[in-house]
């Protein structure tokens, strides 16, 4: 079964096709214009997948040339988004020919701005390798690497011609990166969907067991959330920001704590509960639902309790999130569950609560 | 008197500013929206027009923060790109903030593709100080940085603001830059417009002696041309090359004579009157026309003869250019004066003959 879902945005929409197995539908070739396609993917993903890929794309008479990060968010840097443009260049690819990311969010997000930035723009295509990359960044045209002051801070929005979200290549997935890819599928359930929220309780176990239906339906729901809200608000203008519901948080985490302690949906994880915490203190989401967040964060496995860091240190690295507006800090809350907002009417003194209660609030 | 063309792509579109003093005319503060302006400039302008422009900002109420570049076509790479950026980050600049770019091409190319991925896009205001960035490089939202392999190989599509073309500021102009500039200007009339072609052979003295009057209607109606052109083709999938008349042989000279011998407009101008040729052996242009260009481009004290470069190495640096489309040579050519077309029915053994013509040609 395969499912499409498509980001309707005018002449750059383009499809996600989701199930087991699309890589291989044949489908691929549609979306491949030249006569050139560079794969670029990781020293992980290459040797599980990268075979697959090649012989998908042995039809299509393409010269194929394959570029290999090395893995780690640490990798998602200016000097490996230089390396691949000058890997480009040196296989003389031209205009017309196709870029094609093979692997999680940071092969996707460089390979992405390479392609948003090589010759002014390229096709490009995404095979996302991991839960995360298939509900979050492999939709939606954020590209970026990122600079020693903070994540995402140099990038493009630059839509691909067409995603490839192949639940079979979830396979090879560690556990702990699946939990953490559902982290931010539980975000779709809080800021859009409170039956999806409820649904994902219900099928914990079936989740956690990766039964094929369950993946196919939860990544397909999340791809439809996401597809909405990028078609409303494609340059994140408003109400794109509340996809990053948790994320204020969960950044001034991974950076206060080197980009090695926490996997990107772990500290999403973290993030989510500190946002329902502030939420709920700032009177609007019921200690209940606040309650309800936490614990089905926590019933996947992912970790609720925020590391022991200094207020003032997460404020300052908070405050260069991108999401600081004329330096007033905007925050992503929830009203309920299935309706989260932006907002700059953050209390200073309630934030200060959250990010100091810390552990005593987890801990309740 | 204010000549304002608009460049018409939907929720893109932009006004060029055309007159002696817009700089100084109030408009600008309408397009500043956020509290922080960066100012990127470089140290040959930045003595000229800086204080002018700060002045202009001080009832803006913006914190402006200045960084200049050293000059020079060589300077515009991924190096001093960066230093863009980190002077952004370390300056604190956010999402609302609004990069302006005070200078000439390799200013405004570098400041525009900084804005463009900075923090994935921030507002940007052109000021072109140079005739060339007037009437090209300032309009139609094409930004880069250059590679050691070629030119503009790395950059985005991006629209500015607003671009405030002040014909005052061309007054600092050396003369050699002025009529490299007038390069870019007779290219509009060879490829979109006979009648301005002729009122350019008539006004050449009023050019060169830079009358002001002559100046506006030469700088409007070139950007009037562009922004007509650009509207069809933002991103350059058909039309929007032909802009690039006289380009894929001025970009090769310009490579194999390191940059360093010829101004871009000068490289530009011997491109032109090769390309002239190559239209005439092709059988489109009267070889009268083809002259009549030649000797046009003469009068205004530009370079019409090739230098003294092998074919071979020509042909290979023409082929990394990025109008080459799946390995076959694209260029634009022209049926006459007026009407300059893309194509890739290239006859590569009159090509050969136009390259190896060379001093021949010219001299005839």
């Amino acid at each position: 079964m395969t499912r499409i879902v498509t980001v309707p945005l005018g002449d750059r929409s383009y499809p996600i096709y989701i199930g087991a197995g699309v890589l291989r539908s044949g489908r691929l070739a549609e979306h491949i214009a030249g006569s050139q396609v560079a794969i670029v993917t990781n020293t992980v993903v290459a040797p599980l997948w990268l075979k697959t890929l090649n012989t998908v794309l042995a039809d299509s008479n393409a010269k194929v040339d394959v570029f290999e990060l090395p893995d780690g968010e640490a990798e998602k840097n200016l000097s490996n988004y230089e390396a691949i443009l000058d890997f480009l260049i040196a296989h003389k690819h031209n205009r017309s020919t196709t870029v094609i990311a093979l692997g999680g969010g940071v092969v996707g997000d460089m390979a992405g701005f390479a392609a948003a930035t090589y010759q002014r723009g390229v096709r490009f295509v995404q095979i996302p390798t991991t839960l995360l990359a298939q509900v979050d960044s492999s939709v939606g045209g954020k590209t970026a690497v990122n600079h020693p002051q903070g994540k995402n801070l140099i990038g493009a929005f630059y839509q691909p011609e067409a995603v490839f979200a192949d639940t079979e290549l979830l396979a090879t997935l560690p556990a702990r990166e699946w939990r953490a890819g559902i982290a931010e599928v539980i975000k779709y359930g809080i800021i859009q969907d409170c039956n999806f929220f409820n649904w994902l309780i219900e099928h914990n176990q079936a989740l956690l067991e990766m039964s094929s239906d369950a993946i196919i339906h939860a990544v397909g729901r999340s791809c439809e959330i996401k597809a909405e809200v990028v078609a409303q608000d494609e340059r994140e203008g408003g109400i794109r920001a509340i996809l990053n519901y948790g994320h204020t948080f969960a950044h001034a985490i991974e950076a206060l704590t080197g980009y090695n302690t926490y996997l990107h949906g772990e500290a999403v994880a973290i993030g989510m509960v500190m946002a329902a915490d502030l939420s709920w203190r700032q009177g609007l989401l019921t200690l209940n639902d606040s309650a309800r967040i936490k614990q089905a964060i926590g019933t996947f496995g992912l970790p609720v309790v925020p590391p022991a860091l200094e207020s003032e240190a997460m404020l300052n690295a908070m405050g260069m999130d991108k999401k600081v507006l004329d330096g007033r800090l905007r925050l992503i809350l929830a009203r309920s569950i299935g309706d989260a907002f932006v907002t700059d009417a953050v209390d200073q003194q309630l934030l200060q609560a959250t990010l100091s209660a810390g552990k005593r609030l987890c801990d309740d």
